[in-house]
């Protein structure tokens, strides 16, 4: 049958449930965003129906109850819990229905999160679209050098290529594992070269509570935990160990990151068949129930706390085991996810991205990304990582990719930006200047615009073949080389006052001596 | 500012326009659908608000009382068009507000398109997807062979393969030109490709009147012609001459098609910028203007002919002039072009497709592709044409891209599938198996879905680096040269009773022989 799109705002009150006994409050209202952050203005897509989403809330609410989640090792957290009503059972947790939504209403429906430079400050929530770079990757590629384990340098080049991209609004977090630096120092350079290279916003370290902490720490450096108490500056992702578990270092760093008032996001992890049941269905609702949780404990820790509702999701090959990404299971996966989190009325960061199990920046990779990417930006997230370099299921992060998946990027902001229908768009002059048969090339309405209609990008060519083989037979991932290369050649280091860069080299070296250096 | 998704169904009345004057039925009410055509079960994407589609319907409504269009060296049509009520002036046609609109009321919101195989039967409307391979590419390319002119072959080749894939409903009218067959005779040698080597509907010719008699005088022969008094069994293509220029060609042929109760596809053309003003507003005013009035056409031949509201429209580089494919612009105008065709309530074939400009299947041409085809099917198309094959902006059907397309196209099907919400899918048995931190690979409920649950597709590649190096570091487009190649040894011919097929074969012999060779 053919569903209309029914209006489902987010916030709309459905069965008394989410909106009406909210106790949040818009933070930050008067807008401190820079003009040339734009917001989507068309539509959100709008996948399940209002009694479809009610089916998974229930489900939701059905794991809750009656399985629960569990945290290992973290007595504080089923402490926060058991305060506020949840029935703990040794290290499981479970809730009534509807009580862990209810313990997620104070959180923030959207905020800003500040850049260094006050140009770079972004909006989660609402109409706004943050991008950016891919997460976690050991391995880096380009054309030139293959495949081999990152490196800081690897780090420090893709914090900068995503300076320099107007498309990426953020400058992520662990874009490569800088593979040469000991394991528990490298979020120190991480840091560093996030808060010195860049000033756009980023995330910090959450593997350990005192790396947790010192990003922090490093973060007051430059804005002043002043300001810190007030605003947000950074992100820690929380991976849920799903199904159902938050190990001690997640939630520790969880409520490290809410105790600083910074915005946490909360990712559930699960490939459909393994990590939960394979149907859509049981991952939309398990997400729901996992992301659930971990918002209440932020909430629990600090009430107002900025959070974002997150997802990390994709399919399997059921037969061989592998893991696929970009495939339509997945997709209708992150557009119900979008729906869910816009109902529970916090900023949504989409399952979805640039992501492909593809291993190399080939047809396969952009077919995969570009879906993924529809999905997750027509369902309307708020918040979508991965949006550039991402290849082999995450594994690599691709040079040739990343500048495909930018030229991308910025293609979608245009198109979320629809189009106006306001009387100069209709050209009723160019019809009164070039009748039936003739070119309107050469019409004054064409001239008045032809600068602007249009989004270029950098890397497609739709030049003749004959003009493609003379330049080489270049594909798109070869044409990205030079590209990569040149943004890296013209990269320009923003200004920084030097008694905050010395006093961040100063933290990191004291921190870096006060450690032997650890390999695992 | 975030708006709704507004409802907006084909056929809601606004202003009094659409639906409230139709004296039209849909045909062929009782299902003679095989099982296996499966239509779309998720809603249909609305880009533009009812004031949005209001102002681009009457921009389109002073296209045509203003300037009107233009039917050269066709004084039939300009004749019934005066009988009609339509201001003529020399070959200009002018109409009153909401007079073209009037006039295409007959045409039916839905019918199907007979297959030969009634398996194969597709109906065009409500929420029925058919999709297509590419048209009229003058070149075709293979990663062994290379570039070259199309040949019968090829064009055969491209029947055989569009026969075989599930993911392609329809066989396609000029899949590419037979360039070793002379000009005049080409149709005959395409029509007994289509109509013996498939059992798929079809296009026929439309280049002259007397290819359009011979195309319906063979289909004739095929499904005999009091079932094409009664059913479409074929479509013909009328390109608009953009804009606002029907030359004779075109309208001669849809006055054949029509009169023979055949369907026609009234298609615009317009690049932005050249053939019609450059914004997107623009662009749709202007397709919906001469589309009604092609379709309008069309029920003043015949009222009741099965019709479809067409579109060929892209963004060029402005300032080099090269044509661009896939673009932000184009893909908005796609999705508000289905909403305007829905509004009209006949069939739409979308103006997206996977179309790309690039000169390779390389990440450009899947990245053009994809988005486009999101654009196209999100919004409701019930048409694609040139879902598989197209390449360098039509001038070149590539085989590997077919492959890569038609798995996608089965990726999208699945996708409009959208996913059930009833109790099995809640996998509440498998929680009750596996619970936190525990692997739900094993569980009754992912042994009893796991050979369904997921699309499998036959060129992505999930496997892991060391594998995929093994096997050569083959990208996605050198792998699909194997699927091709096989696709085409394992082809099958469909059964034809011998006599219809000796029927066929001297037709096409008569009529060749009648004729001298022409070139060009």
């Amino acid at each position: 049958m053919g569903h209309l799109n029914t209006p489902d705002t987010p916030g709309t009150s459905v069965r008394g449930r989410p909106r009406a006994r909210r106790r949040r409050m818009k933070r930050h209202s008067s807008s401190t965003l820079h003009p040339t952050f734009q917001g989507r203005r068309i539509p959100a897509y709008n996948l399940l129906s209002s009694q479809d989403l009610i089916r998974i809330e229930d489900q939701a609410d059905w794991i809750l109850d009656t399985i629960g989640v569990e945290f290992r090792g973290d007595r504080t957290a089923l402490d926060l819990f058991q305060q506020a009503g949840a029935r703990i059972d040794g290290e499981r947790v479970r809730f009534e229905p509807g009580q862990a939504r209810e313990l997620c209403s104070t959180a923030p429906e959207e905020f800003d999160l500040y850049g260094r430079d006050p140009m770079h400050t972004v909006r989660l929530g609402g109409d706004n679209v943050v991008l950016m770079p891919g997460y976690g990757s050991p391995f880096v590629s380009d054309l030139t050098c293959g495949r081999r384990y990152a490196t800081l340098e690897d780090f420090r080049n893709f914090v900068k290529l995503a300076f320099s991209t107007p498309a990426l609004h953020h400058s992520g977090g662990t874009v490569v594992e800088p593979t040469d630096v000991p394991v528990n120092k490298r979020h120190l350079d991480m840091m560093l070269a996030h808060l010195t290279l860049s000033t756009k916003p980023f995330m910090g370290a959450v593997t350990a509570p005192e790396r947790a902490r010192d990003s922090i720490q490093m973060a007051g450096l430059v804005f002043g935990h002043n300001v810190m108490e007030r605003h947000a500056v950074m992100q820690g992702n929380i991976n849920v160990n799903s199904p159902l578990v938050y190990d001690h270092t997640m939630s520790d760093a969880l409520r490290i990151y809410a105790g600083a008032n910074q915005c946490v996001c909360v990712s559930p992890a699960i490939f459909a068949g393994a990590m939960g049941p394979l149907s859509l269905t049981a991952v939309a609702a398990q997400t729901l129930a996992e992301a659930m949780v971990g918002i209440a404990l932020t909430q629990l820790v600090r009430p107002g706390c900025p959070v974002v509702f997150g997802s990390f999701h994709s399919t399997m090959n059921l037969r061989s085991g592998a893991l696929t990404f970009g495939s339509p299971e997945a997709n209708l996966a992150t557009m119900a996810l979008t729906q869910l989190g816009r109902r529970l009325g916090v900023p949504v960061r989409s399952g979805g991205g640039q992501m492909t199990a593809s291993n190399a920046p080939d047809g396969q990779a952009m077919q995969d990304s570009t879906g993924a990417m529809w999905a997750t930006l027509l369902s309307g997230a708020h918040q979508v990582w991965h949006a550039a370099g991402w290849l082999e299921g995450g594994l690599v992060m691709s040079y040739e990719k990343f500048i495909m998946d930018v030229d991308h990027c910025g293609a979608m902001l245009k198109l979320l930006q629809g189009f106006d229908t306001d009387e100069e768009t209709y050209g009723r002059d160019a019809y009164l200047e070039a009748g039936p048969g003739e070119n309107f090339l050469s019409t004054s309405h064409t001239l008045r615009h032809y600068k602007t209609a249009n989004f270029e990008p950098q890397i497609s060519d739709a030049g003749t073949y004959e003009a493609w083989v003379e330049n080489g037979s270049l594909t798109a991932d070869q044409r990205a080389t030079a590209r990569w290369q040149q943004l890296l050649d013209d990269y320009q280091q923003p200004e920084m006052n030097p008694d905050i860069r010395a006093a961040l080299e100063d933290f990191v070296a004291e921190r870096k001596a006060a450690m032997p250096d650890e390999w695992y």
